[in-house]
């Protein structure tokens, strides 16, 4: 009945196992059946009874056949309908890796960053100083909220660079923005149902917001940040904005503006979901202040990020809570862990407390400000009087209006590809409507100086020949 | 009107601005007012130009004052009521660390690991080598979905140890139940409101999927697994279940309720969450295999975890969704970005590919099982007929029940603390009812024999002598 094969690398007891499970499940066993006895099974197969009783043990733990004290073991009654067709396997996992991503030469993409710059020795070291201190703290939880002491860097660091006034208790380690969302959208779901975004604006928010159901409300970006009249108009009582540098038209939200944002969250009991994603790289003067601290008990949630500076993979980011979502935020989250690593946490800490950050700050600021510039300059030489800048001086991307083009976004899309030049579809950032003229996205993160030349060189060309292409 | 100091170590620009804010902001310096071109205040104060150009640009872009062509800089019109009662720190941060936790020298926290087993060293150079492959994928985001290296490690690992049969565009890199539960409450919550939990049964999925505004249904749990009668009469359409350990009372599903519990979710078009998390951990025989095995092409959400066998401090786990769900995850979560640090996935796929994840499993097999026998021995010793103990044989915890005992478990627990004793509370796995007689919790992942033997010795003093305590 059944074969044992002593050259097969799965141990006997294993064979025997799935041999019988294998009856038993396609009904070549019948229910109530009696099995033969350790005994007797291991003196037919020539085995050992070792090898019998390890089956019959495994198969006995998983109820596919139960024991009567004294009598031996019997096959289970299972409901034959619902077993498996086939034990043999009826899909084949495929590993091959999924066709690599096309590669661009000129990749305008506006989150990429610089390839040479992340700081890998530092960052070597710090991990292993991280991981000295904490393998004894690796064998629980830890903190949900994050780490105390990178709670703390943090702090210190948003309110010297930032002017953000909190507590480290105000603060939540995130694995990103939208994980930081997610936090929001649960915390804030009982009060209110309406988000309003800038329009254009970044899509994961309004991708968050929509997968908590809430209604989403678009509202126009001036050159003065969102539109405050038509924000007042709506019945949203959250707005997401990004007030120190716009994303993506890269607008400065002004202070006349942003105490007005703030006299409407104040009045209303309304909440300002304050992104402040990349302000750290300003070009000109010094980054513009935070909301948050101008208004450090109000109800602003803050948000900002390890991504632009350091690297987007590492998945770190943090919410400066307002004191009156503290109570809500741990009664709701009182069951849960961190979402961040303890050792990439302790890791970042140690580099934020031995001063690497803020140095890498300003070494990233020297690094794309000179990109930028190189942009600007290609632009200029390329476009001429053909193109409108927006948005420039700050961060990783501008806007290039082309007022005149004949070709749309899509189009210029669509010709530079085969060039090598890789553009952010700019109507992504468009929840209705669209730009009045052909616009681009320029990210310039993650091309040297050269390659942004002749990036823009190509783009031109594309814009400018759409008939030769 | 304004006063610069040379000694004070805030640059001079800045001193000039801050002043000049604060009289824009009090209302000292009133709308529309003309400021002093920048030569006559830079003689004014007898400073450079540059301080006074530097001061005024970045007030400029902060909107506090504005310019007329040809007229100079004037103060700009601000809503004063919103405007910050005072720019001095009117919080103060404080930084104490919150007070260390309290110690127990005898915590049978049943989440609590080895303290010596996180293979450091390893560990240490896998990251090293992942750092050294991969600085330059640090500039990008990385797949949403997780790092396919990994997946792919995670894929033939689950269909070797646990029989479960996915191909790797299946798997989700998640940071921890929590997020995973997230997701599947995302993909689920267009067509189910009610989710059946065991209980006494785990508390975390309780509170995620309350979270999102779902019903919690709760069934009782047999020796058989949790009650598929009351299951079937509920209207639940999801159902997180531990079949291969009940959390916490140990039990194994039999594979008879294994394939009813799947045709209920056949029949019904319902979803099964079957979470995994220490199947790894069995001390008899070889691991109970997954339900998702039995049907590979069925509505079965498999979790499993990093978390039981290498740290929880890692936060992260995975999820295999049923194919039937593969399509609205990636509508869902188009605009996302993965949750857990590449540079750590790498890790994790490195140190898999290696055969050290294998390898560990087997050390910390027998290491979990020695403390599992010196707890049983001790248990037996010290507590002998007193005692019944339910879901030995896997995990890092079993249940201790005390029939006769004529204190209740939150008694034991508080007389036990000041002994050095640590229960984790039973009763937090309850939605609703409790045990029917005295009942604890006895993790002894984070022990040693001896501390073990050691800490029932002084548990049984506690439950014997309620009196003398």
């Amino acid at each position: 009945m059944f074969i044992l094969n002593n050259h097969n690398p799965v141990p006997l007891y294993k064979q025997l196992y799935n041999q019988i499970r294998e009856h038993v499940l396609s009904g070549k066993l019948l229910p109530d059946t009696r099995l033969p006895s350790v005994r007797d099974l291991a003196a037919e197969l020539s085995t050992s009874r070792n090898t019998v009783e390890g089956a019959y043990q495994e198969l006995y733990a998983e109820g596919y056949i139960y024991s009567k004290p004294r009598s031996g073991y019997f096959v289970s009654a299972l409901d034959q309908d619902a077993a498996p067709l086939s034990l043999s396997r009826n899909l084949k996992a495929h590993k091959q890796l999924p066709g690599p991503p096309a590669i661009f030469p000129f990749d305008f993409h506006p989150a990429r960053l610089d390839p040479e710059s992340f700081p890998t020795a530092l960052w070597r070291k710090c991990y292993s100083d991280s991981l000295r201190q904490n393998s004894q703290q690796l064998v629980q939880y830890g903190d949900p909220q994050g780490d105390w002491g990178l709670r703390c860097s943090i702090q210190s660091y948003l309110e010297r660079s930032r002017g953000v006034l909190c507590n480290p208790d105000q603060i939540v380690i995130c694995s990103g923005l939208q994980q930081g969302l997610d936090v929001v959208a649960h915390l804030l779901k009982d009060h209110h149902s309406v988000v309003a975004v800038e329009n254009p604006g970044y899509f994961l928010p309004r991708s968050v917001f929509s997968n908590h159901s809430y209604k989403i409300f678009s509202v126009p970006v001036r050159p003065g940040g969102l539109d405050l009249d038509c924000l007042k108009a709506s019945n949203s009582t959250i707005v997401y904005v990004t007030p120190s540098h716009q994303l993506p038209l890269g607008y400065v939200m002004p202070v006349a503006n942003r105490l007005k944002l703030i006299e409407w969250a104040e009045e209303g009991g309304n909440f300002i979901i304050e992104d402040d994603y990349d302000s750290e790289l300003r070009y000109h003067g010094r980054p513009i202040p935070s909301l948050q601290g101008l208004r450090p008990q109000g109800n602003i949630i803050y948000s900002g990020t390890f991504s632009k500076i350091l690297s987007p993979a590492l998945r770190v980011s943090y919410l400066v809570l307002p004191s009156s979502l503290l109570a809500k935020y741990r009664q709701l989250y009182r069951d849960y862990f961190p979402t961040v690593s303890l050792l990439e946490q302790r890791t970042l800490a140690i580099f934020m407390e031995q001063g690497h950050w803020e140095r890498h700050v300003r070494r990233m600021r020297i690094i794309y400000k000179n990109k930028h510039n190189a942009l600007l300059c290609a632009i200029e030489h390329y476009f001429g009087s053909r193109a409108v800048v927006i948005g420039q001086g700050a961060g990783l991307h501008l806007v290039l209006q082309l007022p005149g083009s004949s070709l749309s976004a899509v189009e210029i899309n669509e010709r530079a590809r085969p060039k090598g030049v890789r553009l952010f579809p700019f109507s992504d950032f468009y929840l209705s409507g669209g730009p009045e003229s052909t616009t681009l996205l320029v990210g310039f993160g993650g091309m040297t100086a050269t390659e942004i030349e002749l990036g823009i060189k190509l783009l031109s060309q594309v814009c400018n020949c759409p008939d030769i292409v």
